[in-house]
């Protein structure tokens, strides 16, 4: 969470003639992103957000998801809507690195969701889905099985970081294999697939006043993202699975399209990939980590709880 | 560059609750402050920075640091100004650090300041030394001949980083000791100590909108104040020096408060002990820093390369 790649006045100020948004007011480096760069930009009227890509992200994919972005803002859901240049691109070159301008959203993200964030948040995952599917472009998820049997190999030292752990991801790996639905009749199509209460802001009256941080949306179960929602906001803070907030979830997202009999039927199998991904993000992350670096690696330890509780009561949802 | 510290949403309103702001609308941490937390705020109607002072900070130094912003904005200067809570205290304490709430302060800081921005600031760091004279707290420069000589011993791998500097450092050290002013008469008071284009806000109009990071204000001699910020606002990229920078300076300085001829006098000297004052606590985080940690190292050289200038040319700057 740091700005990589530092935008000095002049800079800014040639990169803003590209633009019909003004001139800079204010302009300060936020900490958030742990793979881009991001301002805080202000001009005479109006508030954004500026986003350096640094290496990490695969700039092919950035058309992707800032069309998502895009399309989400233009049927009306809080989306953050990048801003177009003079020459009608979103995206533009800064300091070396490709750079998007991006509508600033107002709000708070919450660190534990009430049940009625939750309500708020089911309804706005079932607004997503649907609007997705009017969306032309498609990304695969290399954070699915595939990914996950990659990460897995990566993973095989895992035990330093909890005893037990490289066995568990292992076991879980075969199992999923075995079971993950390739085929099924589940309905897919674009998916956010990160959207933790981080990457959500809350206006004061409780509505969600913003949706952000795109970048690893791709194409999948919609299932398997209501899987990831539900693993993200319907734990306490000690990772025990709070039953009314995940009921709050699931009813505010079926009131706006109900899941059908088989997807019913796979989510207990979702919870667990959707655990799994991200076990194994983080644990590579930690076994990865740079000591003394800035960036904070996230527990794994949080989805070794989350993973064994769905392993052990797969009727804990019951639809 | 930053933020240390989380502080969550629930965490953030009961903070609120001590003051009379209203309630969060807006809340980013923002990466500014290698030694602190900061967090951009906005409530109903106003904008503020929220700063978490981490473990660097001596906790008994805030009340000078904060009482100093505080004078200042009192008498009209573009200080960021402390915000009191409702038991009349500026300091409170967050996520187990003492923290301040601070009034936003609107501007752009400029990377290369123009020949009219060392006007403005000429003037405003008159002002500054004027303002100092009524405040009624004093504090001690750690970062003066003392501290240079203690730091210097901790710089004995200096050649590490540039053949040469060790050497250069201790002969330094050893001139500045026997040369610099004790008892002579310079004017003296609170300074900012620290007046880097970085902390110095502009508006649209080229007026300077912003004073920020008051955190190594202190007292010292008025003239080694102006010789921090001629080293810092009157080299360019290259690190050349710029005469007609420094006359716009210096004029405007005087157009408020005429240099005494003691201070002129001792100006070259000024210059040097403000060069060897970065030169070292940049050489210190060089040799201290740690490998893959976020925290950009400022570049030690550049201060070699203004120390070895000022070093030739003693009469660079003629009044």
């Amino acid at each position: 969470m740091a700005v990589y790649t530092r935008v000095d006045d002049s800079q800014l100020e040639k990169f803003l003639t590209a633009y019909d948004v003004g001139t800079a007011v204010n302009f300060k480096g936020i900490a958030e992103g742990v793979e881009n760069s991001n301002y805080f930009l202000d001009t005479q009227d109006k508030r954004y957000i500026l986003t350096l890509y640094e290496k990490r992200v695969n700039i092919s994919d950035l058309p992707f998801f800032l069309s998502l972005m895009d399309h989400f803002a233009n049927l009306g859901l809080p989306s953050a809507r990048p801003i177009r240049a003079r020459n009608g691109e979103i995206l533009q070159e800064l300091c070396g690195r490709a750079a998007a301008l991006i509508a600033f959203v107002p709000g708070l993200s919450r660190n534990i969701p009430s049940i009625e964030d939750c309500g708020a948040m089911g309804a706005m995952l079932a607004r997503a889905h649907k609007a997705a599917l009017s969306f032309p472009m498609s990304r695969d998820n290399d954070l699915s099985l595939a990914g996950w049997q990659k990460l897995a190999t990566q993973c095989q030292g895992a035990d330093e970081c909890k005893t037990g752990l490289t066995s568990t991801i292992n076991d879980e790996i075969t199992y999923l294999t075995k079971h993950w639905p390739v085929g099924k009749n589940l309905r897919s199509g674009v998916i956010h697939a990160d959207f933790f209460p981080d990457n959500i802001l809350f206006s004061n009256n409780g509505e969600i006043s913003g949706l952000i941080d795109f970048y690893f949306s791709c194409n999948d179960f919609f299932i398997y993202d209501l899987a990831i929602c539900l693993n993200a906001w319907c734990f306490d803070a000690n990772h025990t699975f709070q039953s009314d907030k995940a009921n709050a979830f699931i009813a505010a997202y079926q009131s706006h399209t109900p899941l059908t009999k088989v997807e019913i039927e796979t989510l207990p199998l979702m919870l667990r990939g959707a655990a799994i991904r991200f076990l194994l993000t983080r644990t590579f992350d930690w076994l990865n980590k740079v000591e003394g670096a800035l960036v904070t690696v996230k527990d794994p330890t949080e989805y070794y709880k989350k993973l064994a509780f769905h392993q052990q009561n797969p009727d804990a949802i019951n639809l």
